[in-house]
């Protein structure tokens, strides 16, 4: 694989890395690839980590062991994205919302957000209380250098709100979901504070050093599309209105689960990058879209069991890969072969 | 709601069902509905049923029993379709796989298969002992008469196999999935085997009375849509085939949850009506599937809990509707109003 390596170091002396001309659609030698969940239990050097450090919210919440973490899946694949190891709850205390996380239920939310008063409860996004994010990313970045995108990320609003009144993950999102009807004054105070504190979030991982930006709406799949159009949509094309003001050269993409009956609706968010999930093929969503880049991932996160040997495959293969020529057209026709 | 009712009196003195029609796309005065799984929990008399017989088993396979909880919804809400009271497992012992339904776990397969070896248990599937599916769908067209469509249903052969494979219900179909790739041809063989018997039992149910049948392919969306092409959709195809050479009249709909990404693929399959499920907008499926007659329907099954009232007054409401002309151009926009 030597000169395949060689062609990886060759797109590292550009300005910008692989994956954010990809995001931005400029032409590329072939596709940059990452993966979601890249950093996790699938990976040994991982697991040893966590039985040293087994509090998710230590190993999250800690610059070291951030930076160690984020660092484990660069050092083994050399993905083209290099995404900080965090989680979509990290930001909740420092705008107001305390949880915990427990063994088998998962985040437990102290407060479920419930009626107008428990709004009180919510604060302008602190990001001094986040400060590991900010040092993790400056570190991140001098690390890979320009031989890979530093990826920051966030939640959509209405994912975090299913958390925040559902009080923690739910099978059916019964609650929230009721809200939309009952107290839709209440579920649009509590999704226009965390578009707010969502937006700022971002822009300080920006000026961290994250080259790119990704926007989980992870639950967003568990709305009807109308009702996405509503309860979801608003609030993270106003995210990208903020963040594209301010960083106007940030790619941003946004993901969803279960996103086949949503992605043209998703293009209207204003979005760089449209995440497509493991249900759309690759060619379809790109028939649906028009002519777009291609960044190289899984369409979910990289399951637990994943023997590391097929991580490392993957990334091997996406690095042989050239595009016959630098059009985008091409790049088309590469892409199909990998899905 | 005289009149309403009146002009769905009307209707029924046609030769044809507003259903039949409606998935003939020949024009109709108004959608027709019907709801999947009309009959069950949600309803207080079905509830009372199940106290006085506990095991789904002898409520699913008992003529008087099925009859009395598939005409429940019908006197309660006269549906444009009565569907079988059934499960998509009932006929797996007519073809030698054995199955208990636990409390907890659902439905346990006595012998998963998963060797050339288990297939041996495997036999042509004996119509006989699926009596009560053939004399309740009888009893069930004399009871409805013309005045709405009795509707029968099967699982698609890849749906079944999962269950066959897995031994009952799972998340993961990790099992199943594996065999794509570790035993292909045992699979295939599974498959092929399921596609004759479900032929047949699709056949016997027509014969036996259904003016429609829709086949469930409920886990279909569990495979990317490239394997779905591959371990789904021919078995499908293959049905469709046989089944419209023996019943050329016989319209056949085909269901998949989350198939936001699968409209297209399902559409390859030659059944005439395309079942949406709740994370596709009715006008996005029409935009990508072509002008097509509207079958109204919930796009998931009635869930528990659901008001029996609110049932009521979907019912009420659909009967309500007028298309301004027979077009189907019309009935486009109208039901665009519904969803």
């Amino acid at each position: 694989m030597q000169s395949t390596y060689a062609l990886y170091l060759h797109s590292s002396f550009l300005l910008d890395t692989l994956l954010v001309k990809a995001a931005r659609g400029e032409p590329v030698s072939r596709p940059p690839a990452w993966m979601m969940r890249q950093a996790g239990m699938y990976m040994s050097v991982y697991r040893k980590l966590a039985e040293k450090h087994p509090s998710f919210r230590e190993r999250s919440e800690t610059t070291d062991l951030i930076v160690e973490i984020s660092l484990q899946p660069w050092e083994a694949f050399r993905p083209d994205g290099v995404i900080i190891f965090s989680d979509i709850l990290t930001p909740l205390p420092a705008f107001g919302v305390l949880f915990d996380i427990e063994e088998v239920r998962g985040p437990v939310i102290q407060s479920p957000i419930c009626s107008e008063d428990c709004l009180k409860a919510l604060h302008p996004i602190d990001l001094e209380k986040l400060h590991f994010v900010g040092e993790s990313l400056k570190i991140l970045r001098q690390e890979v250098g320009d031989h890979a995108a530093v990826l920051g990320f966030v939640g959509a609003p209405w994912t975090i709100a299913t958390y925040i009144v559902e009080g923690g993950t739910t099978r059916t999102y019964t609650t929230v979901k009721s809200m939309c009807h009952t107290a839709p004054n209440l579920l649009r105070a509590l999704l226009s504070h965390l578009t707010k504190a969502i937006s700022e979030h971002i822009i300080y991982q920006v000026e961290s050093g994250a080259h790119c930006i990704q926007i989980f709406d992870s639950w967003g799949g568990q709305l009807p599309p109308n009702m996405w159009e509503q309860w979801s949509k608003p609030y993270i094309t106003e995210i990208v209105s903020i963040v594209q003001n301010k960083c106007p050269k940030i790619p941003l993409v946004l993901y969803i689960n279960g996103n086949g009956g949503l992605l043209e609706r998703m293009k209207g968010t204003g979005v760089d990058v449209i995440g497509l999930d493991w249900t759309v093929d690759v060619a379809d969503g790109r028939k649906r879209l028009g002519p777009r880049g291609h960044i190289l991932n899984l369409g979910h996160g990289v399951l637990v069991g994943t023997p590391e040997e097929a991580v490392a495959h993957f990334f091997e293969v996406t690095k042989s890969l050239k595009y016959e020529s630098s059009s985008q057209n091409h790049a088309m026709e590469e892409s199909k072969l990998l899905v």
